[in-house]
């Protein structure tokens, strides 16, 4: 069933550079209709889409809380079958089988819209949405790169009104209109592992007990222009060197620090010529670690360079400004010990660990216990085409989602 | 007349922003008819567009050879008024003063086109065309920011035919013709130092010896793209990294080298997003020095850097590839002699020195004695609307053009 289910995702959008199935895009709406189309011939389930995209597929009439797996179906450009689709097939293939012994059970598929952000540069929109996260403020100032702002392809798409332009002041309006379809009694997400640890490990689950924090910053420099022959070295105000110095120097920040990562995946200058001395370059340095503290530590740490690097750079305006910070979240400790009573009871290798990526669950476990375990991915990749996982550990992670749902059920009937 | 000159050119595109006139546009074309317009009223001078777009005004019948003063009338984006148009008001006052004294007297003035090159990244232009350095490669190859072949420009500017295609192959097929309109018996080019050299030692006049050599590198790494959260430091193949470590650490490449700079103007990284690792980062890097001796070993000291790089970046592949390299270039003796011998009459503070940038004369003396001289820029700077320079400094430029082309003129006489 999961491996079936996969593989109707798989048809879609799939092409020789990988899977390319944005999020609010209408590749993201044929997956969800696609996985409508699995219970299409289960009259008690009903399918709904709410006001961001999500898709919720629940038995009964929709009162009262609800046992809920899922994921998302979205994906970045060129990436893999598994991250996001498994545990949404897994859910579908989960629920099913809970339905054939419990005709009135209360549970739910979730399909969050938009886990990846990549056409408005915006993650975990759909569940943030559910949570209440969502502001006005972003549908009127977030962009795609075709310059749709984020609140009029939602009006496009059906799923909000379209904004208004106020005939007084000539300001765009809008107001973000949500209304969660049901309640969660509690949340399990399945999820291929993006990284190494479970292979290096020779372990088959990874119980999710944390994710990382994530802080964002932009280290800018603001120098002079000048001409690159006739200027004298002792002369010059480079606004590049001091910011290649400290990108050159990233990975000493997270020595000793377990787990932590730090990455500048994004450097400009200007002008961008190449015998004129730059007078502007910027940085995007993102760090992760489990635990504020270390987040703490590494953001001093950043700072430190800063600070120790602007004395080198005399004439060089040198700036760090935060962009965004997330803290680390820890997830439901009671999902987690039920899912880690399943690998128990059936003898499967299984670790504790936290998720340096970001995932729908630490939305979810703002409003309901929610958790999540990883399976492990064979080239500890991610976000590419070749992401994948051996079938029996996909087949089992089909197996756990069922057997968490039916130990749920027994908790709650 | 020199500042009467300057100030013609200076109304044409002059902006708030500095003067906007690029080489191979009306706006040089406009600048070029201004100049043969200061001549209107004298019958025996001939003025000739050539096929590169340089413009020649000379006396009499355009045989035998002819004493030549001369400089640019482009200028980069958002320029000056005398970088350029110095040389060329300078000459035209200077040529109309040795033809009242001398009215056969065999001198000209060359108006080189496109010397800054920006249009299509392809300095010194006009000057290459003159002394048959143009390649038809180049015409087929260089392209500008609209996406406009270089061979068709210059045949939609009425300068060369248009390029053809081959029936047979389907291949652009261009011929460059081109025949210089004078020969140049010597050639003196005035122009404003882009440095501060003369301002720090409290001279008026720099003679240049020589031009520097210039190299220019392509440093490039080639890793592997992940995610930022998931790949622990130690699993990472980050092309950024090691790049921005070799551009932090340029500076240190010319210590100790007399005159010598090393500059990063341009910079790139991919896929270039916040939370993924950059599997493509690239650099160029480009040096400057008087001397061949020196310029080997500022580029043996980068590919040292280059090699003690390559180990601390496991698993990614660093490469350094010449772009291109112009040897430093030794003006004339017999020309330099000649200003200097003006100088120490006039008692005025002069010195010698090399020119980190490119100019014209650095290709005219391939085929004829050529030499060139600085007037102080007051704040050193170039390329810039607040470049400047002393009225005075000015008005003696025009001077020594004056007085050189009538020494000449008794040399040759």
């Amino acid at each position: 069933m999961i491996l079936q289910n996969l593989k109707k995702f798989q048809k879609i959008s799939e092409t020789k550079e990988g899977i390319t199935r944005l999020g609010l895009t209408d590749w993201e709406d044929e997956a969800h209709e696609a996985a409508v189309s699995v219970f299409s011939r289960f009259k008690r389930i009903t399918d709904v889409r709410d006001g961001a995209g999500n898709t919720f597929l629940y038995n009964g009439d929709g009162k009262g809380k609800y046992i809920v797996m899922g994921s998302h179906l979205d994906t970045v450009p060129a990436g893999g079958r598994l991250d996001g689709a498994l545990g949404v097939a897994g859910a579908l293939a989960a629920m099913q089988r809970v339905l054939r012994k419990h005709r009135d059970a209360p549970v739910a598929v979730a399909i969050w819209a938009d886990e990846e952000g990549y056409r408005f540069n915006n993650g975990l929109w759909g569940s943030r949405a559910f949570i209440g996260a969502v502001t006005e403020e972003e549908l009127l100032s977030l962009r795609d790169r075709d310059d749709a702002l984020l609140a009029e392809v939602l009006a496009e798409r059906g799923l909000q009104k379209k904004p208004r332009r106020s005939r007084e002041t000539g300001e765009l309006n809008v107001k973000f209109r949500y209304k969660a379809p049901i309640e969660i009694a509690s949340y399990l997400e399945a999820h291929i592992e993006q990284g190494r640890k479970l292979i290096r490990a020779g372990k088959r689950i990874g119980l999710v007990t944390h994710v990382a924090g994530v802080r964002r910053w932009r280290l800018e420099s603001v120098g002079e222009t000048n001409h690159a022959g006739t200027t004298p070295m002792r002369d010059r105000r480079d606004a590049l060197v001091p910011i290649a110095g400290m990108v050159g120097r990233l990975p000493q920040l997270v020595r000793g620090v377990e787990e932590g990562v730090i990455t500048c995946g994004a450097l400009g200058v200007q002008p961008g010529v190449a015998n004129v001395i730059p007078d502007r370059a910027w940085a995007i340095v993102e760090h992760r670690a489990p635990s504020e503290r270390d987040q703490d530590e590494i953001a001093r740490r950043l700072k430190e360079l800063v600070a120790t690097t602007g004395p080198r750079a005399p004439g060089v305006g040198l700036e760090m400004t935060p962009l965004s910070a997330v803290r680390p979240t820890a997830l439901s400790d009671d999902v987690t010990a039920g899912v880690e009573e399943i690998c128990k009871k059936s003898n499967v290798e299984y670790m504790r660990m936290t998720s340096m990526a970001a995932h729908d669950a630490m939305n979810i476990v703002r409003v309901a216990p929610a958790g999540m375990f990883f399976i492990p991915s064979l080239k500890g990749v991610s976000h590419r085409p070749d992401e994948d996982s051996r079938k029996e550990d996909i087949k089992l992670a089909g197996e756990i989602l069922y057997k968490w749902a039916l130990a749920e059920l027994d908790r709650v009937l």
